[in-house]
């Protein structure tokens, strides 16, 4: 195990209508609202009037950056820079999901600073030491963004996709109503499942020994999603089984699952690659890469992947074969993904050119990727190649 | 599953050595210092001048107040808030286990107070709005104090033992060295642990339904220490076990596992009885009076304790009699009890006279006891029955 800081301050606030919560909440930290949202799916479920009389009541103003999109763009973080200044906006609220939260951290961490926000995801060498407080109402179960210290940005030019970390980065608060997730339509409520699962997953195969504590929550946060993802697939409304998926994303990623031990983040980021490039949903592309990168990578480890397997998906531990329980894991979990409805090649992705060349070197352009195993752009392509399908 | 607010902001610092950051951690917060410590025992092994070399380097001074007692005393908390006013301590620093942290807090909560402090813990209905600010040196994984948001103290006349509790009562920071645990006697070790075990089972056992992550998170850190206890006890400097339990030690009573459900209590109220009139240590008494309250109570929900049987202990669900496997699982708790060396019954305990009527009436001097049974004294008193042995 290794020497660790754990501190992860941020309010969260669970359950049922808690969206009413906002503007107090809110006024705790400012007066002046950013209030940033997406395609304004969020004005058609009513969430967005809740809101807004919330903050109302709490006696804040606010000014509105709709617009956020999947794998969210520079140029809007841009755009909200400049209003923020222009504003004198003292806070920012994201409604929805990740994309909107790391926009709203990219403004945030853009206001403050004298240079180019993008000088922060370039190079990952400058320290981020300031934000603008931010607080979220969350409507997607999945990036974990609304905990965690990191934030990822597409540059609108050339489709370069990276991220930024910073302690000062986590939000203030979290307001989380599973009932908010009812209307998430199966193939999103899917693609969430697999981003919170490859959150638990580049923490949990690890070089780093004496990790049993951790190990175990790990297993305990898979097997959760294991049981609870068919549920609402077939019953989208089943509270029960949502609040599950909710809470479990942000434990999955708010870095107590990773306290003590080395993560990897290859398959994160031979992802971002590929939702940079195509802009497929990042979920999804984790769905095809995660099992790619451990068919590259599994046999360096056996005994971890056997672990795996036999304490997530109840393989029998073959103690004659162990290669062969570490195989059924990796397999188990390819079946279900297919089960919930998500890709697990890049043809079922859509993807049916060849930019593996491309991809494999812009991957490694801020050095080698992974931990669990060290990648260079050749290693990077192989993945791209077992996942080709 | 019932909606929660669920804020932890104490700064966990891990791992090997990292008391040489005490004095940096207590810079940030003050200069005056109150070192509050036990019996001397930080003293001989040299973690005492450590703390204070780090103190120095950070230039901060402190005052000393060692004395504190297993079962901490009234006496002494306000010792310490006189002397904290008399000296203008703007920090405490806690170098010890629970006693010493759960002393440390009682003082931090009444030098602000204009009162006395034990109204705070006599009548549970008086909210503590402000503490001192408080870190933590923690060498003895067991009470989860250096996270938690509770105090438990004993009155010296009566050996009356109340808790208080409040948001602003958990430490700004814990430094938490494995390495300091390695010169815990076997017993002290034993006791910890089921302390840790009933803090995650005070949790676990409960009538909210729709609680499946934090179930599984409970039975995670009950197996951690299923396997870990007897590594240490066996091995007592390994640092990858002693870590294992020291981490789980903290999770295990920071409130994650509680999200969203409510929790029992009853097994360490009725405890407290017992430790605050016999002076036994807590976590001895815990292991004698859970599997007696689990007896008691095992009938109104077979369902939960086959649960417990077959995901901690591995017992095989009897789908014809269910409640064979939940009375395996109890039985597997109390032999695991057993083989750690802890006793199971107030025989062992060396409580041989009876005292269950004074105490079964003083346990429910502030109302009813537990959530999962609500208990009268005539159901406590049953619990101490069936813990005669």
């Amino acid at each position: 195990m290794e020497n660790f800081v754990f501190q992860n301050p941020t309010k969260i606030v669970f359950g049922r209508g808690v969206e009413k919560d906002t503007g107090s909440e809110t006024a705790v930290f400012g007066r002046k609202v950013l209030l940033h949202y997406g395609s304004g799916s969020v004005k058609k479920s009513g969430l967005y009037d809740r809101v807004c009389q919330s903050l109302t009541a709490a006696g804040a103003a606010w000014v509105d950056l709709p617009g956020v999109v999947p794998n969210p763009r520079l140029s809007l973080v841009r755009k909200g820079i400049d209003l923020c200044r222009k504003e004198k906006i003292d806070f920012i609220l994201a409604v929805g999901g990740g994309s909107v939260i790391d926009s709203a951290k990219a403004i945030g961490i853009g206001v403050p600073h004298q240079g180019d926000v993008w000088d922060f995801y370039a190079t990952r060498t400058l320290p981020v030491k300031q934000m603008l407080p931010l607080g979220v109402v969350l409507t997607i179960p999945a990036a974990g963004s609304e905990a965690s210290n990191g934030s990822v940005i597409t540059k609108d030019e050339g489709t370069v996709k990276r991220d930024a970390g910073g302690e000062c980065m986590r939000p203030r608060f979290a307001i989380m109503n599973p009932e908010l997730t009812f209307t998430l339509p199966p193939y999103q409520t899917a693609c969430g499942a697999a981003d919170i699962m490859a959150h638990v997953m580049e923490r949990y195969f690890t070089r780093t020994t004496g990790v049993d504590f951790t190990d175990r929550l790990c297993e305990a946060t898979l097997k959760t999603m294991v049981r609870n993802v068919p549920i609402v697939l077939e019953s989208p409304n089943d509270y029960e089984a949502r609040a599950q998926i909710m809470w479990a994303s942000t434990v999955a990623h708010n870095d107590l699952l990773g306290t003590g031990r080395v993560s990897d983040w290859a398959s994160h980021l031979i992802e971002h690659e590929l939702s940079g490039e195509y802009d497929v949903a990042h979920g999804a592309g984790l769905a095809v890469i995660f099992p790619a990168w451990m068919r590259a990578v599994m046999s360096t480890d056996v005994r971890r992947f056997a672990q795996f397997a036999c304490r997530v998906w109840d393989v029998d531990y073959d103690f004659a074969a162990p290669e062969r329980a570490a195989r059924e894991g990796i397999r188990r979990l390819t079946a279900f993904f297919k089960s919930i409805g998500l890709p697990t090649t890049l043809t079922e992705l859509g993807v049916t050119d060849d930019r593996t060349d491309k991809m494999s070197k812009s991957a490694v352009e801020r050095g080698l990727l992974g931990n669990f195993v060290k990648m260079d752009a050749a290693a990077v392509k192989k993945v791209y190649e077992l996942a080709r399908g």
